[in-house]
């Protein structure tokens, strides 16, 4: 079986796309939002038939981990109520496709962030994803602030609570910003690569592991720069003081399979450890074009994973294994479903 | 001939630092800063023999391009006269060790940058510091607020005084950020890398090159994510309607050897045209342990270089060529000294 780690609703009715514009235009001039759209079932098949099921069919992947668009939370944008608001409309979306594609799709959250927010509000989402709608993991932005980056690293005290119920409930994060609101920081070509070097950084500075061992996360788009540079990851971690990075952070973080070229691929194969890779496409998401090298779209991920030197256990514990052990409840999920 | 185009001078003599403790201090005390100390040659020699030149001559390197400490630049602290007579001293201690060891060491400016402040001074500086000093380029700070980033993209028009200068004295510059005053970023584990990423695609969003053709920029820490990543810069700048990367940018921008272990280096010299990469260690500077996979210092790159798969003209365009191409003031030195 293939399962997709990291695949967002970035197709979703524009129905739903005209509300949030709605809303947040209603914030902005300080009345109500409209009431939200009726979206047909019809709608939503549309909606991904034509795309992430075609390309999962023709890619042969058989299941999508699937969360409403990143680059579209915008945590940034509104404030708590708006960004609650737009949390659960997005997440009750995600879980119509799941309810119309049990098969094929399983859900993970956004999470009603907003810069300086306490974290409460996503606990609560949280939970009623995990516990009403089945959902299995969440996207953890650590800059709702969307490139400003005022929030405290994510190894401060004040996210705990929120991890104690990741905890709880037994789901990873994947680590995953938003748009970018600094002119600074394209969005998907520097914020989010970004983001995920930081993220490591911060936990290979701290030792939020030792505290919650329970905890789970996924570093997308291949771990940002950090396979390239593991060498500078294990001398920092030497220099500070700190624990190996591989006993102080890739017992509990992992990375997806998000990078678009065949050498990418291949070092981040070789470099970590195989059980700390779950495939991952990001499709349809970031970059959508054909490759002119290969006449293969750039985020055909499972290509380049076949063409590298893995066995064929190798490549069914990058394709299925490890997303079953990182994720129990899609494990519990497709057992349950005699898969 | 091998010449590392990224040395910073991270061991320079204890009085220097101390001055810059009390400059701040008088700064944030509304005083003016104290005399800046006598330095002896002898405190210099013994800077960097012991360190730069002890490891440059086991590693059979012969020149390095040399810069001021960059997490010292510290930009974001102070205002722009502070950040001024901060760089003259800077620079004026490297002048003083190239003047001592002019084979071994060619200099490169820090710049007066402050957050907000009028590139004039900066202009003014690398005009003292190319044509009075002798060197041969300066490392650009993209974000002079410390890991806030308030100031405008790489290709905005505010910089081009700066890069018009550049031209017309013909040197490039290495962008480099200095310290991290953002508890979200750890500087050189996060900061510097994003730095890097986030300034390529600035690059790749613009056309910045077509408007300054002579203008080049180094990209040290082998390109930040970029050549890992090579794939999604591929594909955004086909998605972006910009041109390919190979002609927008890769024309004008070129990636250093600072990756710390094989299977990176490897990777930089497989995806990139070898005429985009100059070898460089950043040695003393970020990770100066020894890799105990290999019992070799993280930091020493020629050894990466040498067991990559390059044939020896290869090799040389890295270590010499490319660096004298890039830096003509280097070139002329070098040539102007029958080297």
């Amino acid at each position: 079986m293939i399962i997709d780690c990291h695949g967002h609703y970035t197709t979703a009715p524009a129905g739903h796309s005209a509300w949030r514009d709605q809303q947040v235009a209603a914030w902005e001039a300080g009345t109500s939002a409209p009431a939200y759209p009726a979206i047909s079932d019809d709608e939503i098949r549309e909606s991904v038939e034509a795309s992430q099921l075609r390309l999962m069919d023709e890619r042969g992947i058989d299941l999508t981990v699937f969360s409403p668009r990143a680059s579209a939370m915008a945590h940034h944008v509104g404030d708590p109520a708006v960004s609650l608001e737009w949390s659960r409309r997005s997440n009750d979306l995600v879980h119509r496709v799941t309810t119309l594609y049990p098969d094929r799709f399983i859900g993970v959250c956004q999470l009603p962030q907003s810069p300086g927010a306490a974290i409460d509000g996503s606990i609560a989402e949280l939970r009623r994803c995990v516990e009403e709608l089945g959902f299995i993991g969440c996207n953890l932005n650590p800059d709702p602030s969307g490139g400003h980056w005022t929030a405290p690293p994510l190894t401060d005290r004040s996210w705990y609570p929120f991890y104690e119920a990741m905890v709880e409930l037994d789901v990873p994060a994947m680590v995953h910003v938003s748009g970018s609101a600094n002119p600074a920081f394209h969005a998907t070509g520097a914020h989010y690569i970004n983001a995920d070097t930081t993220a490591f950084m911060q936990f290979l500075q701290g030792s939020l592991f030792t505290d919650l061992p329970g905890l789970r996360f996924v570093i997308p788009h291949g771990g940002g720069a950090v396979p390239y540079h593991w060498g500078r990851y294990r001398g920092l971690a030497d220099m500070l003081g700190k624990p190996p990075v591989q006993t102080n952070v890739m017992g509990n973080v992992f990375f997806d399979t998000c990078v678009y070229h065949q050498p990418g691929i291949d070092l981040l194969l070789e470099v970590m450890d195989l059980d700390n890779v779950l495939f991952g496409s990001e499709m349809v998401g970031a970059v959508r074009g054909i490759d002119p090298q290969t006449g293969h779209h750039f985020d055909d991920t499972r290509r380049y994973i076949e063409a590298s030197g893995l066995t064929e256990d190798q490549r069914a514990q990058v394709y299925e294994h490890n997303a079953r052990r990182v994720y129990p409840r899609l494990d519990a999920a497709l057992t349950a479903a005699g898969r």
